[in-house]
């Protein structure tokens, strides 16, 4: 059973995942694994995974050929859905058990079939099978903050290059996701306005780091981006959660998906990318009051982070990014960019 | 010249140093030289470097070979001496220039000696290096924190690899710094002990995540590591500011250095790591009252980073660490390793 530990001084909780060491390609020391003969992701090879959890197939049975989009149980799994919480102290430390889930979202039956490259129905069924799986993992009491996310590379810490989103469901809410809420909710505190509604209307104004925008979303280069050619992908509609998205605003998402990851793939060559899906934790009975404004002063978002510069000792010790190219040059870059 | 943004939602603060784009080596791109027939570290390449700030040499003028340590301005900095501070809003967002220093500390003329192969003496002259930079940058009342560092290796952030540690030293306490400061401290406040000293003590009465121990310092693996082998090294004596180290102690951190990497080293095969100083913020008039309790509160200590694993999609989005190798695992390997 992993294990999650709190560090006494910063509160933020690791989880110690010794299962995931037994991996058979430990993350960060081999290569990726690019052929599809043993790729167990691959449409014929459903065997090789956990039954799944939830699937979009145009014609065969469970676990059989003619699926599009499969979710599966992680076979090595992070936390564990398994058992009841226990928390504990251990000496002046404090610990809990790994409860909680960790699933992978298959995008598509073909080895070489990125997600920009899918139509857009089928990347509107990859961000269905997340709002889906979502709903479901919420029902669970225990959980309390649900990641959806995909590791693209080598360096961004994908072990299998066949193209897969992950979720994880945490039992507790992660510091970095407590720091962003109360970020704004301090923010709308103070102005009686949504920190997000500010941000898009300014990018909508200023226009110099929009990469796209349609309908329902606005692309652009964040204004303290950390990375060169970092994204955020922002609904314009308010709504602190990613499940409550409606059918419209998905295809609006997956054009969007599709035309910002396929100039940032042109533009650099397919670079090693982490995605990452913020949307507000699980609100039961419990912390309601706490997060009780959320649907005010949140809203979900995506976050890209091409991995083209390595975080190193200034950025671990502090926190504060060097990033040398202005958001302002890669969103002209990628705008203007003919796909 | 650089420039600072601030993140509306985190507070976090990066740097925007289009100057650093125009290196020789794109950090992350190309592999580290190791041949030394170019490396302006050198000796006898001293004309490559700016000109030295601070050095410990048993011959030669200055400039000139005879050097051992040799402290330089940074050619290619991340943030600049020069100019007054200067904050201004930027529509809804915050911006300042980017003002602050950016030095290295050349630990050697020998371009493959690593510093846990130098003698416990040069390891304390390397670390005398870094009190007396920090000492003369505290005269400049403009500078809030300053962090020495060191990155081993590519993937690291290492562009060069001829043995060095960095200092920078920024307009603003950075937040997670801050963070740190405020955990320590309401621990403090709940408890009145000093967080670090109860760390020392479980560590010493639990013994299963020591590495090393001398007369005043302990080297351990901390409770929620959040990489394979992730260490700690933390002084016996109360003091929040490095700079406040005495002689003896100089030489106590300099044997705990030298034993630590060097078991690091054995064990990992050289492995590549970010080395980070965490020491107290400056504190001059305007922040005085905010930072009054740190002297009790908060201690001076070092945190070495192997880097084995690559932070992926989750780590970005949470924070929350994955760590297949429970740190008493890590530690008992290291601690029984003969060197």
């Amino acid at each position: 059973m992993p294990e999650l530990r709190q560090d006494l001084v910063t509160e933020r909780w690791v989880i110690i995942a010794t299962e995931r060491a037994r991996r058979p390609t430990e993350a960060g020391c081999e290569p990726v694994k690019s052929e599809d003969s043993n790729c167990p992701f691959c449409a014929g090879h459903e065997a090789q995974t956990p039954p799944e959890i939830w699937v979009a197939r145009s014609s065969g049975g469970p676990n059989q050929p003619g699926w599009k989009v499969r979710v599966v149980a992680n076979r090595f799994p992070a936390l564990r859905v398994e058992g009841q919480i226990d928390r504990e102290g251990d000496g002046i430390y404090d610990r809990m058990n790994g409860i909680g889930a960790h699933e992978v979202i298959i995008e598509t039956p073909d080895h070489k079939t990125e997600l920009e490259d899918q139509p857009v129905e089928g990347i509107a069924t990859v961000m269905t099978a997340c709002k889906e799986r979502m709903l479901d993992l919420l029902r669970d009491e225990r959980l309390r903050y649900i990641l959806m996310f995909k590791n693209v590379g080598r360096q961004a810490g994908a072990s299998l290059s066949h193209p897969h989103g992950q979720i994880i469901a945490t039992p507790i809410t992660p510091s970095r996701v407590k720091r962003k809420l109360e970020g704004a909710r301090e923010y709308y505190r103070r102005k009686e306005r949504c920190v997000f509604h500010d941000i898009l209307r300014q990018e909508q104004r200023d226009g110099r780091r929009t990469v796209y925008e349609n309908g329902g979303f606005l692309s652009f280069c964040p204004y303290a981006a950390r990375f060169p050619f970092e994204l955020c992908i922002l609904p314009k509609r308010q709504a602190a959660d990613y499940h409550a998205i409606t059918g419209e605003e998905i295809n609006q998402l997956a054009d969007a998906l599709k035309i910002t990851l396929k100039k940032l793939a042109l533009a650099l060559n397919r670079p090693q990318y982490n995605l990452i899906l913020h949307t507000a934790p699980a609100r039961r009975a419990r912390r309601r009051d706490y997060w009780d404004t959320l649907d005010q002063d949140f809203r979900w978002h995506i976050e890209i982070l091409p991995r083209l510069t390595e975080p190193a000792g200034f950025e671990w010790g502090t926190g504060f990014y060097i990033n040398p190219t202005p958001p302002e040059e890669s969103a002209q870059y990628l705008r203007e960019l003919t796909i």
